[in-house]
Formats: structure tokens, sequence, C-alpha cells
């Protein structure tokens, strides 16, 4: 058993690569990017967790009371860009996913090199953020933030 | 990328191994048994069943207009002690699906070997068909297979 590939497999199932915003008045623009990797699992299925987490050798495992699931989270840019994002690359997914991945792995370029701080960057990752995860939930609607954003006199 | 673990990494998330029962009165306990092996994908990953098809060289692909998805299917008894079943022996579930497996192989096994058409065997079977899966919906109820068994005069 190649583990590295099983957790390409099992991400391609239950995986998740999502990039989520929230309004922080002491940010010069605003508006705060939070990429995150995520694997869900029922609460039966915590030690497949632990594995995935030490074989990364980073995020961290909550449980959710609500959905009586464990999940898996990495949201360190740096862990992402050095360990997460590295290895989809090496272990390509097969689903549509991947098409997620790919966006995901670019926005997480463009936080790392700081460029969200820049109003046209921001703009570019809201628009590629809200490609991802066709049927996911978002807290603000896209044209909410993007007016806040068009605001800013920057 | 090792295919055969991605398969069961894949598995794990989105595999599932059943046992379902139908009424043949044709058949001399009247009880048909019927294991499946299957994975399901939205429509647009068609493509990754395709791989997985090919790569087991068994089963077929069917669209459910219903919910939307492409489900990869393996029936046939000799495929799934052939094919399916050593796959999973030498690549494992991580997952309390492994469980399902277990049972599943076993049933297979009991199958393969014609002990389904012993009485005996078959109240086994149904037994131990209904403790996989727990979350999975049923056709019949599991006292109403049993009371029918219970009648046969073998």
């Amino acid at each position: 058993m190649d583990f590295a590939s099983y957790i390409s497999g099992l991400v391609d199932g239950e995986g998740c690569f999502s990039v989520s915003f929230n309004f922080r008045e002491k940010l010069k623009l605003k508006i705060e990017v939070r990429p995150s990797f995520s694997i869900s699992q029922n609460k039966r299925n915590l030690s497949i967790l632990k594995e995935v987490k030490e074989f990364f050798g980073c995020g961290s495992i909550r449980f959710s009371k609500k959905d009586q699931t464990y999940k898996y989270e990495v949201r360190s840019i740096s862990d992402l860009k050095k360990k997460i994002i590295p290895h989809f690359k090496k272990f390509p997914l097969k689903t549509t996913k991947n098409k997620d991945f790919k966006e995901f792995s670019e926005i997480c370029t463009f936080i790392f090199e700081t460029k969200h701080r820049n109003k046209v960057y921001l703009e570019n990752i809201i628009e590629r953020a809200y490609e991802m995860n066709e049927s996911g939930k978002r807290k603000y609607q896209k044209a909410k933030l993007l007016s806040v954003l068009d605001k800013m006199k920057i």
C-alpha cells in the first residue's frame, strides 16, 4: 500500500479545498482571506484522520458536535504551500476536485507572496474562490465582498 | 502515483459494499441474495469510474437520472471473488468500511460455494448483511426475510 496515493483517493472522495472571507476592520482592505484544506469523517473514523495528520506533519483535528464528524484541517499558509500543495502536485486528484485544487494552489501562491493585500489581486482571488466548490455554502455573497472592495480608495 | 492504493482511498470515501435481498418464487428458499460493490460519482466525474472499471476489468457503469450520478457496480459473484475482494485484501481500507468489506467477503465466499441455498447459511447471511452499512436503506425489513425463511420446511 502506498499511503500517499491512498490519500489522494480519499481526498478525491472526502476532501475539500476552499477559500473563505471575513470582514476585518483592522485590515487595509477590510477583507481577510482564509484558505483551508480539510477532510471530514464520521466520528468512528478518527483514526484515519490521525494517520493523515501524521503523514502531512501539520494541521489539526476538531470535532463538530453539530455534524457528529471530525475534521482534519490545514489553514497555515506556510504548511499549505510547503506540505499540502506539493503532495497534490505529485499525486494528482482525478476528479473535478483537481480543478478546485489548481485554483486553490494559485490563490495560496498569491497569499504566500502577500499579493492579497493589493486590491486588484484580492478582487481576482474573490472571483476565483467563488468558482470553486460549486455546491458549497457561503457566509457572504460575492457581490457584497466586491462592493466593499470597490469602495476602497487604494 | 500507485493507482491501486488510490482506489482504496477513493473507496474508503465513496465506495459501498452491500448485500440486498429479493423474493423469487422460483428459488428453493424463495429469497435471492444480491451482493454488490459500487462507487458513485457526480456525472462530471464519469472518467474516474471508467478508469476504475478498466483497472478491475469487470463491472458496469450506469447513470441514475434521479440522483444525477454515475454508478460503477460489480454484481457478478465470480468477478467479486476473483477481482474485487483480492484487491481490498491486498490494499486494505482504513475506515470502518473495512468491517463491511470483511462481512461482504465472507458472504461472497458462502455464495461462491453455493452455501446460500442452505437455510441455516442463508439465515446467517441475512443477519450479517443487516449489520453492514448502518445508515443504508432497505427494501425489506430483516424480520420479514427471516420469517419467510422460517416457514420453509427444509
